[in-house]
């Protein structure tokens, strides 16, 4: 698939300056690039491995000096993080899923597939589901009774979506993920020990030991346009109502979300986040790898949590947290500063006991 | 499916009141629900949503006024919550699996399938594995040599379970979950550097750096009555004996259940918690979102352990722990507010050194 | 698989004494093992378990005593837990996956697979994809287009491999382990909050809320050979070069490996442990369960990393960390402690604020 520098730099809105005829087959580290690949050097620090390349056009950053670099051409984008955007989807060359339904596929008669659509070998579509144009469903993939599927899906190989569950428009469901489980929803006879520790913090009380009851869930997921869910994340069915993932929004790999869960618009779950039932997350939220976050708690507007926090309480529109539990985050590495500095701290406290307790001294 | 408000109560044990003949076909959140439907509205803070939703029954509370919110009929159970059980059971849809043996399943010819069982399309169900009145097998499941499978199993499409696993009545496993993995055990033939950490807490000291060999799994996993586990989850083989989940356990999405692990009785085990080979925990263990649980230690019956909690050593029946590592949960939150106000001790004791040490000066 | 006791000891490399003829058919714990059961006690605590079972063989440690013990052989290894390496390889009765290519495989004609590959029920094979001799590939999994897997590769069943994906020699995938989804990689018009909090460790500024571009990959995964990766597992395709995991590294369950990764030789990761994109690790690291690893740092050879621990910054050669965020860890232990003492050390610098700030006192 060779494209010129002109037709790339066209698709993505950047200045090319050169030999914009020059063609190119794909992109390409600046070190590691062949002399028919563009090179991705966005930053100076390339300039190196550059040379060691032999890349006669590259992807540079918006006032680099290209020729004083050895190449032929050039494309200059004002913000080339963006680009890459457009870029690698110009030249992704895709999984080759094919086209049309597969033989193998097991559709149920009363599921409705649009005619465009791909539908890998031995995957299961079952009763009543709709699958809307342009939809690539890839291999081994189930898609339960009564889903709907919008406009332009595309489902790597292994993806379950359970009964009932409503997607919108330019879905990608990654590799295993999981989407429309049961809520985890158990409850004992009488209160329990863990019902008795959340209102002592601490004290579980008198409460027997008893078995647990299973709380079935009644309602399932509902999915806006634009939202992609990582490999082996699971997203739970609500208990009443659905479970509710805003439009745009992107989960990462190996993420937990909860029954009754409400997220918002445009948020960014980076990989293992947790997020417990009943939780509600605003718009344009982004929480770093591994945070996680407690149930039915309020997670404001445009919060970032860095990596790792664990948020236990809710948190208001706009702030920046970090830590286990959950602080703001200069508050919490003013902290974890102080926390290093303890042990000598506890040595000057000593000293100045001896100092002013001890006979003869100040005491 | 519409039941009266007589058939629910009774089913669930609960006291009706009012035209208890009035029939409805699904259960709402009260601002939601439609004039057939039955509002969940089990806590006064939804008295307001009564209003805006068009249902003429509800679950309410045990002492609720249900005339004066405008009911026509109302279900008042004593414990709200628990009612939530029996309820949503009898009102659960199902996922529409159907009934019989799809004829794309591969079973093998030595398998013994019970002839109530379901099969779901291209499940493969290997040879001498027993499977036991009841069962409803999703979709693209996996059921290895060997495997005891008791009456009423009910696996969620994309479950996996490794040859020799024994599982007993009422199991339900959710999408993906896999159980018999192989267990992650690895030597290196002389001791290694984290072997030698463990011992010194710190120094790895001089070991060489060395490839692994593996330690095969020849355990499998044995499962006891009433347990449910997660999507996506992975429970491993033991190396010798049988890793173990007791009666009752019900496990999250996303948990590691590491080999040799022997869990208990009633156990709740929350979503993306971990737990390390050749740990035992007791019986009624709670566990939070995100804890991990170290290798080789004894938790006791009953521990109930905060989300995100880490524990690394031995816990005694009965404690409620929180942190990392994790300690007593009061002593935990103590050391979290003491934390807080650390920086301003510093100056505090800056202060204190001036005010004793500087000659001739309080300041 | 009955085997004689000089048989097993030759075959692990360790002294055997006694009647080593005896024959045993399978190991066992001590205290469950029946007459003709190989007994694994190989340190000097399970002599009472070896006293409650039936085994007349077992594998013991170096100088033990075995006619003491009242056995019939023994086998008597410098390194037993390195001996479990050979012994369970051995005796392991495997998944039981049967052999040759199942007629309900789906395999693209263009796809070579080795004539003596195993290749389970529904497996679907892409494109191109090459399957290299000694291949078991088990039920449900799914190989993309131009695949390389190398000679003796075992795949579990629900493995998923992406298109372009190379892996080399002797490589193990357990149940559902996903390789070369895409990478979690997005992408504002402008810069973002998270962009700005980088910079400035906790204030996002004035920027707008924005919707994500998607940036594809266009890399996929390198793998090397004698490596595992573990179930429900995940392993993102590079952007532009592959994501790449070294020789010898063994990888447990429920783990992130984010785009870009480079991993080392002979590395052991714990489950559910989390790589962020582009960080690279050295040769030999270990990391406990759940550790977190932020983007783009380095982590040198021979790293060990405490359970839990959530790296935040680069990691030089040889260090042993711990903690959140992880510091040295005699350090974080050191400070673990004293954070324990701290509420009392808040009451020490009252009195001692009370004895010098105090007017007239000395109280």
């Amino acid at each position: 698939m060779p494209f010129t520098i002109a037709q790339i730099a066209d698709a993505i809105g950047a200045k090319a300056e050169g030999d914009t005829a020059l063609a190119v087959t794909a992109v390409a580290e600046p070190a590691d690039a062949r002399s028919d690949q563009l090179a991705m050097a966005t930053n100076p620090k390339y300039t190196k491995d550059l040379s060691e390349g032999q890349a006669q056009a590259a992807v540079l950053w918006a006032d680099a000096d290209w020729r004083d670099l050895g190449l032929k051409a050039a494309i200059l984008p004002q913000r080339p993080r963006f680009a890459m955007a457009g870029l690698t989807r110009m030249m992704d060359p895709g999984q080759g899923f094919g086209s049309g339904i597969h033989p193998s596929a097991v559709i149920d008669p009363t599921a409705q597939v649009h005619p465009d659509a791909t539908v890998g070998p031995n995957t299961v579509i079952g009763p009543r589901a709709t699958i809307a144009e342009g939809a690539v469903i890839g291999p081994l993939c189930f898609i339960g009774a009564d889903v709907v599927l919008g406009p332009n899906a595309y489902l790597r190989e292994h993806v379950s979506i359970g009964a009932r569950v409503r997607i919108g428009a330019n879905f990608i469901g990654q590799p295993g993920a999981r989407i429309g489980g049961d809520g985890f929803s158990f409850v004992t006879p009488e209160p329990s020990g863990a019902e008795a520790v959340r209102e002592t913090l601490g004290d579980q009380g008198a409460t027997d030991a008893q078995s647990y009851a299973r709380i079935h869930s009644l309602g399932a997921v509902r999915i806006g346009d634009d939202v992609e869910i990582g490999a082996s994340t699971t997203i739970d069915n609500g208990t009443v109502r659905d479970t509710v993932i805003g439009a745009g929004t992107k989960i990462d790999n190996l993420t937990q979300i909860g029954h009754n869960v409400v997220i918002g618009r445009d948020c960014l779950i980076c990989a293992q986040s947790g997020i417990a039932g009943s939780t509600t997350l605003g718009n344009n939220v982004v929480l770093g790898g591994q945070t996680g976050i407690t149930d039915n708690i309020f997670v404001g507007d445009r919060v970032i949590a860095g990596g790792g926090s664990k948020v236990l309480t809710n948190i208001p529109a706009g702030r920046v947290v970090l830590g286990y539990p959950a602080t703001k985050m200069d508050t919490q590495i003013e902290a974890y500063k102080a926390l290093r500095r303890l042990p000598r701290l506890m040595r000057d406290v000593q000293t100045l006991q001896k100092a002013v307790f001890k006979p003869g001294s100040n005491d």
